[in-house]
């Protein structure tokens, strides 16, 4: 019978690592949670996917980035096709909080790290399936102001843990945008953010010029719009540049006074970090209150690489009740990709290994397994070589894995062996009382 | 403006849990991952999706069970149609070593933890969304016996640690029923294999008919297929007992050598546990030697809990290359969901908080920060209350998410006090020497 091969191929947007690379990723991973607990945030996770109602119920362009779920071979429109990915974990946590709110502590904080699928075409630092870490904090009525100023503490903390390289933290606030063009009269505030937030991409120029001709606002109001978003800070003068432009509301009163808790509350971050960014708006349309941005500071044209908000009436949507809240979702697929891109992160091991245990000519196999089962027993990671092979050929395996030490069994306790391969030194020593060379491990 | 409420509800067969049942699911993965690591197994992850043909050309029946993604605004046939979710993680695995064996050291072990998803009847222990746990080595041209015993033995550490109660691990091995039908003279082994198979669920006597009326075998030959098919031993009798229905072959007696040496490889695992079970075959087509499956004892008519075994030609139908496995998956998703049903499992704490910092009247709020970032820098996870409220309220707070302590700060290093919720005592301290009770946190 011939054999019929079929060949796989990668499929394009789906990123996967080779063993060394996930040793990053889940390091980092680790690094995250530990992080979020350490902060009190518990875990939940969501189901991949949600009724296509859901996903839309909160409006959005989102619609044409969703795969929906279809089985194989059905004909006709079962359940399961209403059903498609999430593309983010904020919609599902405002389902799952509206679905399960009564047996809910608040104020709920919690933390989700889950992959997400959007249906867009990919392209450096966008991806169809892709990882994110989200943390948010919500609460009944309201949400305390404490919160926009730890979330963005936390996220930092864990980015220099990570050492991805220096980043940046823009924030804003959307009371400071609408309550600045509500003091100008503007009555299209939203057209205004959306045009506004793309100063990035399309520049100052065009950016005026489409305030002009789109929403037809007067040549003054335009320049006050412009000069606002322009304005960046690393420290409180922001007030008073925003105060010399001469708009009065109390909305704006009331995003400067938070922006400037959250500024005086993130102090202790090394000056230069975080930016208080007039520019940032957020396109999506359910944040109302402060607005993150994180940037790798080494690649300022590659997208954000995390980013967040506070939102009034995201759960509101699903429930009667009054539930607000604040988030930063941390895109790690996004950071992780870039960096192997660069060669700016030192890969993982190809496993975790520790030590590979020998088996040797004329000792029983069993003498190496109770070595392993004794080693493990003490903490440490160990492999049994799979059978007995030349020696040469059983240290070849563990120089190539990246092992550190191989380990020769006897029969009497105290003569077992240990050779570091990366010194080459080998050593007598016992069981109960090898320690390993600490930066080996 | 009035407000459109949609309201979600769950979707059947997507379990989701609370934050109490997320910490046990949690804790329960570290364990899974610790051990596997300390086995010597890399982790790895692949795409949610593999292309509809990768996933047909392994066979079998699974097609009809297979959810592939559309984007939802998607007119005709695009490129990501053609897509689908993974219903198990072997297929995938296969792709993966298919596409990078080159970058990979051999023997590959490797432990992968993720979620997969087919288009199933949602029923007891069957879920459209489920985790699995899937552990597996591979090699080329062949995989050491020692791996299909070391497997089993993980498995058992793992569920031991888990405390889901007692199990029994059933192991047949393939070659014994190809083996033993050769030697009764059987050409149609697979139809055998696969009628035998449901001997579980349909009885012998309805088996022995189905083997008389659609294969039509000789009565005296179903009447050896049945004898086979009833041995369940926990020690190595099974030996003597096939050997005296009287057939032989080659096959047979290599099946036999790798069943006994399994068998004796766990000899460390109480006894009762481990049954040498001739009625198991597993329906997939791709396994070719030892086979496993996982009951918990106290729950016999509950689906398998975990299974696996040895496979030749899995990564064959995608590369040239012989890279032969052995494997076991573990279905957490099945396990735990059936413990939280009969309440046979201690729900864990609400969130990972062990101190929650107040805040106190006419005490500026930095100094529960500062406290907060002390004890954190200790290991602790702590939350500052986030507003100060009346101490009740705060207390209340913690009580109901089940933080076991409350810090009352001080602007003097030694007089901070701490009150255990549980004992009610309440101690005077200081934030680098405090100490909690082991068995609180």
């Amino acid at each position: 019978m011939s054999k019929k091969i079929y060949k796989p191929k990668p499929t394009s947007g789906f990123p996967e690592w080779l063993p060394e690379q996930r040793a990053v990723e889940l390091k980092w991973l680790d690094i995250i949670r530990a992080k979020f607990e350490s902060y009190g945030f518990c875990s939940i996770e969501t189901s991949a996917v949600e009724k296509v109602e859901t996903l839309l119920a909160k409006g959005g362009d989102a619609d044409k980035e969703i795969y929906s779920l279809k089985r194989l071979h059905d004909i006709g429109q079962e359940e399961t096709s209403k059903v498609a990915l999430h593309y983010d974990l904020t919609v599902p946590l405002a389902r799952y909080i509206a679905i399960n709110g009564n047996n809910l502590t608040f104020p709920f904080k919690r933390y989700q790290i889950q992959k997400c699928w959007r249906g867009e075409r990919p392209q450096e630092g966008r991806f169809r399936e892709f990882c994110q870490c989200d943390i948010d904090v919500l609460d009944q009525e309201s949400v305390s102001v404490e919160y926009d100023a730890e979330l963005p503490k936390i996220i930092y903390e864990i980015i220099e843990q990570l050492e991805v390289g220096p980043v940046n933290i823009h924030i804003n606030n959307r009371k400071v945008l609408e309550g600045f063009y509500q003091g100008l009269g503007i009555e299209d505030i939203t057209s205004v953010i959306s045009i506004v937030d793309k100063i990035d991409k399309l520049g100052i120029d065009m950016v005026g010029k489409m305030l002009s001709s789109e929403l037809s606002l007067p040549k003054e109001v335009v320049s006050k719009c412009l000069e606002l978003a322009t304005i960046k800070t690393f420290d409180n003068s922001f007030l008073s540049k925003i105060r010399s432009l001469g708009v009065e509301s109390e909305t704006l009163n009331s995003g400067l006074e938070e922006l400037s808790l959250v500024l005086e509350r993130l102090s202790d971050i090394p000056e230069g970090v975080v930016i208080i960014d007039l520019s940032i708006a957020r396109g999506f349309d359910y944040y109302t209150g402060t607005v993150y941005e994180g940037k790798l500071a080494n690649y300022p044209d590659y997208p954000t690489i995390f980013a967040g908000g506070r939102y009034e009436n995201l759960v509101g949507s699903f429930t009667n009740k009054r539930i607000p809240g604040v988030g930063i979702s941390i895109g790690i697929t996004r950071i992780i990709s870039k960096l192997f891109k660069e060669n700016a992160v030192k890969l993982g091991p190809k496993c975790p290994t520790t030590v590979l245990v020998a088996q040797l000519p004329g000792l029983e196999s069993k003498a190496s397994r109770f070595v392993a089962h004794k080693l493990r027993s003490r903490g440490y990671n160990v492999e049994v070589f799979h059978d007995n092979a030349k020696l040469n050929k059983q240290i070849k395996y563990a120089d190539k894995k990246g092992i550190p030490y191989v380990w020769f069994p006897s029969i009497n306790n105290d003569s077992h062996e240990v050779k570091n391969l990366k010194t080459g030194e080998q050593i007598r020593t016992s069981v109960m009382t090898w320690l390993p060379d600490e930066s080996m491990i």
